[in-house]
């Protein structure tokens, strides 16, 4: 509306276009959490969201920062659950490939490579040593190809090459996602089967990562840990129009904007003081519940064998 | 105004307040940086800004960040300098207990425990192997007390024990501080004489550490990393108030800033992405700086004894 | 015998001096770990073990380094069962400061500090927000001093300036130990009621912790996670000694260390490759069963409140 | 001679085989370090050390560990000078892909991934921003590709994806070594032309990084960082052996050996306690001497637009 204001949530960027068609939407309430359905089905509605066309899932466990590990058993089994849905579609056989996407060495950035850290990789035992692990265990790898300012090396000209190499027939990517409130930092989890496309997540990448360009499905895994400062300055402006009944006067709303968010403002990142603690408890989530999905009935074993 | 913007800075303080008596100010250019003097010897202006009484100096090098080799050389000089000048006035014999606040595990709040890593201590050589040293340099120790929510105890409490133990005739404090402004992050340097009050920081004391509390002189050196996310709001309404010509309506703006910044957002901070690699920069120039001008015409000698 | 074998754990001590007077002994097995006693009554005994007087307790699960999550919970258990039959020597209420030896920059000496970071503490909420916690939950802090090295303060210096001030009824101090057998490391837990002594643990302390120095009971819990290069030499040449008949001839064989043995190998430490997820597997399991032993049928409710 | 010592370093294997024919050796010594050239020209000499046919430089500066500035500094520049010299016979342009081998979790092991990222990369911006940078500035980029029990997948699938899609024209790979002599640790450094082979290296790799199998030429740069426990037990026995007067004794000898080490102990390795701290300078100096070779005069100011 003035400016844009940018979110990786498909649930959010709906809020703002709620009368759109071509989207479908379904909610599921449960005591502790929530899971929305959101389907883009048409061009039109996906260039209205600025999101692919696809299937997004979001789970949303406001009580999640508590850490109170009931909730936490809960979200991790209804992301396996959910996971589980989206895979079958993939098939249940084949190579997984997880990616962490995003910066190891810049907190709220890092939680792709942290999640990768502790998947349960399966394949190099399978391929060499098959004898050591049961039969019929899914062969997993993972792999954090880094950010293009630290290694020189488009993320998708890596992970094409990897991909080329260890021939997976699914690919799911962890990233850090942007939200436009910061009560969903660490709270929710947004799952989608439409790949991760440019200038979506925290560690930007140039090239989408999806089924067109890699062949085979991508399902996309993040959670909101950052909002951007022009975000606060955004809503703090359409309050204000809103309280002094500005809002037809859409000139004058995006002259302010402009005065109040300089080019500088838009780079930095609003976060909880305890984000560091924040990532490390959101990596086992997504990490244990990922391991939960891929490994099903033999994931206590897979887990003794190599954790 | 309309509400409290906090900083930690006194220069930011005094920009808000001008006019005020009993406040002395100078200021020195230099090419890449410049040296401010802000005095506050009346407990009115004292009161007024926020501050304790006593000497502040500022060092500004806004292309700090660009992290040119040249430049972080000068204003570690420039900080040796300036801490020269304070450490003078405490005596130039004695042990020297280097205070590291702060939580390590948060980003943005390790400033002070990074630093104190990086001090050459001399305080147990000279205890215990005193010809392992040349005579007449000077007895460093460093301690980094951790934050109560991780101890359990105040720090006030760890520090006043350790000063009775290793009897130390001054005190240097290192804290991560707060700003009113994204600009200052990473390349503003605060050197003060009065010691740290309660609620300053960014991993807020509850006791002062200062010279009335502990009997030693307290130097405090802190670099603002941080601007609260209530800060960018509060400029926004502030802009927009002024542009709509609202400025003579104090209780309009009081009602939108109450409206627009809720309690949660006032914990949030905002951040450069790159906070990690700023912390480990300033970290360092602040323990150069601290060493360099501790040791004096020793300090290459006690590095290669040491470091 | 023929040098002096180092280790901090009175069960390999004893094991040495199998003949001696002034110690008992018991044992019992369980199915995947078993639980030693080792009583030294004299003070014949204790210098002939070079080990104070007191209770030894030592856990051993020589499966515990794969990880396995049923073992790990009941090694957590033992050790919180075990931890309780001490303290409740030391009385169930008042303050107990946990303190967290050694230096959390040398990843095999960092046991005691990422344990402490892992401790709930409580002492704070009880003080100054009691009604924020059940009645009755114990109140417990936690502290890493650092060592000597790093801080150029005395480790006993800064604990007993800190016990002055936070007036603890107990300290349960924890350290990384050395072993002479690597089979031990990351494996093996001892307890014991003596406290720490100088020269034990890997971050040597220069004045004992115990109630002697400190005035209240000093329990010690350590994990062997190293050995020193000098035993391995050590051991090859009793092993050789004992093979070539040379038994009787203790010149020789000292001879022998001698040269085998450099002032600069003493130093040397070995180690599993995998030290860094040995100490952060090892540390959880030494704060679980110490979080669980502190806060009993209390420990669930404290820790999601905390966590 | 009885049993293997496993050593990665060409000038160690060479000592114990100081008569083969087909090596030629030069060794300069300057005041503070030497550089011994040892080039292995036939397949006879090559099975005989265990190495590959090319030319081995090694630079020894037993005092490195001490962190003298002055020294780091000509170790730098001594490594650089080197460096420029094999990368000369690989051509002058085209892109360097820097590789750093071993698993970054496992501190000793953490020699490559940490100086990968000290690398100044620029390939990305000759890319997409050639004007930011000035003209003739060589292409860069760096890439860890992590260990096969993390990732489950082969270090050199990840590798050959990404020369397929960056085409560089040289590889620079770096990694962890280990050598049987405890003082080499963190003081020498070894580079060659011969790539590096399975089993090499401390995160051993199973297929070849050289020329033959990538199809462009590879230098290996490593710092001895370990000692297995197996050779100070081997390095006894020889010592004892020589004392006795066993020196004949073959069968002898090697039963000593097959007893005093068992297969666990081949897995323990030694290291120096402060190897945090090592692995954190010698990375530096890697990173260093690499940057200022494929910079050269346009170093300084490459470093002040990326750092």
């Amino acid at each position: 509306m003035y400016g844009n204001i940018h979110t990786d949530l498909a649930m959010e960027a709906r809020e703002s276009n709620s009368a759109l068609n071509g989207v479908s939407e379904e909610r599921t309430d449960n005591e502790h959490y929530s899971v929305s359905r959101i389907k883009i089905d048409t061009d039109e509605a996906a260039s209205a969201l600025q999101k692919s066309k696809g299937l997004y899932i979001t789970i949303e466990a406001p009580d999640l920062v508590l850490r109170e590990s009931e909730l936490i058993k809960a979200v991790t089994e209804a992301l396996s659950a959910e996971l589980t849905g989206l895979i079958d579609k993939g098939g249940t056989s084949g190579t997984v490939l997880v990616v962490g996407l995003g910066n190891r060495a810049v907190t709220p950035d890092a939680l792709g490579p942290k999640t990768a850290e502790k998947i349960l990789v399966t394949r190099h035992i399978k391929q060499y040593m098959p004898d050591a692990i049961p039969n019929g265990v899914r062969s997993v790898c993972a792999i954090s190809p880094g950010v293009l300012g630290v290694t020189g090396i488009e993320t998708m000209e890596v992970i094409q090459g990897i991909v080329e190499r260890s021939k997976p027939s699914l690919i799911i990517a962890i990233d850090s996602l942007s939200s436009r409130r910061t009560e969903r930092i660490a709270s929710t989890i947004q799952l989608c089967d439409a790949g991760i496309q440019p200038g979506a997540g925290v560690g930007n990448i140039r090239s989408g990562l999806d089924e067109a360009s890699l062949g085979i499905p991508v399902i996309a895994v993040g959670v909101p840990l950052v909002v951007y400062a022009s975000t606060i300055s955004r809503d703090t402006i359409g309050l204000i129009a809103s309280e002094l009944g500005l809002l037809g006067n859409e000139e004058k709303i995006k002259e302010l904007a402009a005065k109040a968010i300089s080019e500088k403002t838009g780079e930095l990142i609003v976060t909880p003081k305890e984000i560091d603690s924040l990532i490390e408890c959101t990596s086992t989530i997504l990490a244990d519940g990922i391991n939960m999905c891929l490994f099903g009935k033999d994931y206590a074993e897979v887990r003794s064998l190599i954790a």
